[in-house]
């Protein structure tokens, strides 16, 4: 095995699979994102090399040439570990990964990690599914590249008026036309929507507002937009953890 | 903190987060669901006392004598955990418990876990996203409790015409009736869905049909089943994993 494409969690390095930080904890290289946090990255060896795909004067760096180094580190050294924010097959591009090392014969495996779009409504004290309340999830994103088609509005719309949760990752920029599009296929105005920046770490802060306000609200980045009738529950334990 | 609801992942114990793991090893008591293997029980202290809420001779326990035992368990122990299969929070009752647990004023704290919702389709070679295929992911559960709405059919059939991805838990005595239902709401009979069976674990086995052989597809439970487009890719590693 030489390349490992690893979810690495929302933030906090705990939420690692213990599969993923054994795996991380003999990396010889660690490729990673932006939203990697430092606390993760500790946790590869110190002699490891990082290579840090997501930041860059001006622009991230394009998915072909990501694809290319991990093909050409494979080539290099034993254990590659590609860390990925949240989990490599859920809005983390792993796919595209998996498919170049599979045209280049390169051998690897998937460890999947925590899904933001399901820890983050969890930190917030929201089930985003609940007896009674809401039967179904849907996850989107609301950073769209260049040529992609809109969601499908009216579909999501839909399943939320009928209790299910919608959960958008990366709509902050989006929220003032997904609160558009969602009231104007039939989402009432005063549906709860619950937003966690910085999910499950130091800088975790919770909002509550309703979906007429959402575009007017201020969000920190990167964020976790969760709308329906789950979002109005606050399931937070009352009294401060222990540690 | 005294009680603490985790997420036990899909199976695989190296799936747990570092978390989970390290609070199930101090763990004083244990109440788990019938999903949730022995390779995860292992985990807890042998001297830590295993309560299984899910098997019984008929039926599981109802979910009010099951929040109950969480609050009296509290009462008589440090740490009480209660293990459950995937995530609380996505189809695992959690909320309900953490409810009870609220109004009962016990502290407690929940830990994610890896959903099958993501992980099944990830071990048969499926990203529930990718880019120009899928843009989105709803999870459903195909075990609905009497009086419970019908899903939204209308709705997932929109969303999967469009390209997105429906996961359906707990869906294998409702296959037929999904089938049916997708298919007589416009999605085309020859759309590929891939079934995992014992995901993660030593019993996995994964199967590819068309929306139209569903029905007559025969599958072991618990299975998750992933409809769409994406169902079509197979970026499972030709190589065998070195171990």
């Amino acid at each position: 095995l030489t390349v490992w494409l690893v979810g690495a969690g929302p933030g906090d390095p705990e939420l690692l699979t213990v599969r993923a930080a054994a795996v991380l904890a003999r990396a010889d290289v660690v490729v990673h994102d932006a939203l990697v946090g430092s606390g993760v990255l500790d946790l590869a060896p110190a002699r490891a090399e990082r290579i840090d795909v997501g930041k860059r004067p001006g622009a991230p760096v394009p998915q072909g040439d990501i694809n290319e180094l991990l093909v050409e580190l494979a080539r290099r050294h034993d254990t590659v570990v590609r860390l990925k924010g949240g989990d490599p097959y859920v809005f983390g591009r792993g796919g595209e990964e998996a498919l170049a090392l599979l045209e280049a014969n390169v051998a690897f495996e998937v460890i999947p990690g925590i899904s933001a779009a399901f820890a983050a409504p969890l930190t917030a004290g929201v089930p985003v599914t609940h007896r009674g309340v809401s039967a179904s999830v849907t996850v989107l994103t609301g950073h769209r590249r260049h040529g992609e088609p809109e969601p499908d509005w009216a579909a999501l719309s839909m399943l939320i008026v009928h209790g299910g949760t919608v959960v958008v990752l990366m709509g902050v920029g989006q929220r003032a036309v997904i609160a558009a599009e969602l009231m104007g296929h039939g989402v009432q105005a005063q549906t709860t929507v619950a937003i966690t920046a910085h999910a499950t770490t130091r800088r975790q802060h919770v909002m509550r507002c309703r979906l007429d306000q959402l575009a007017a609200t201020a969000i920190e980045t990167p964020a976790v937009i969760t709308i329906g009738a789950v979002a109005a529950l606050d399931l937070r334990p009352r009294r401060p953890p222990a540690g």
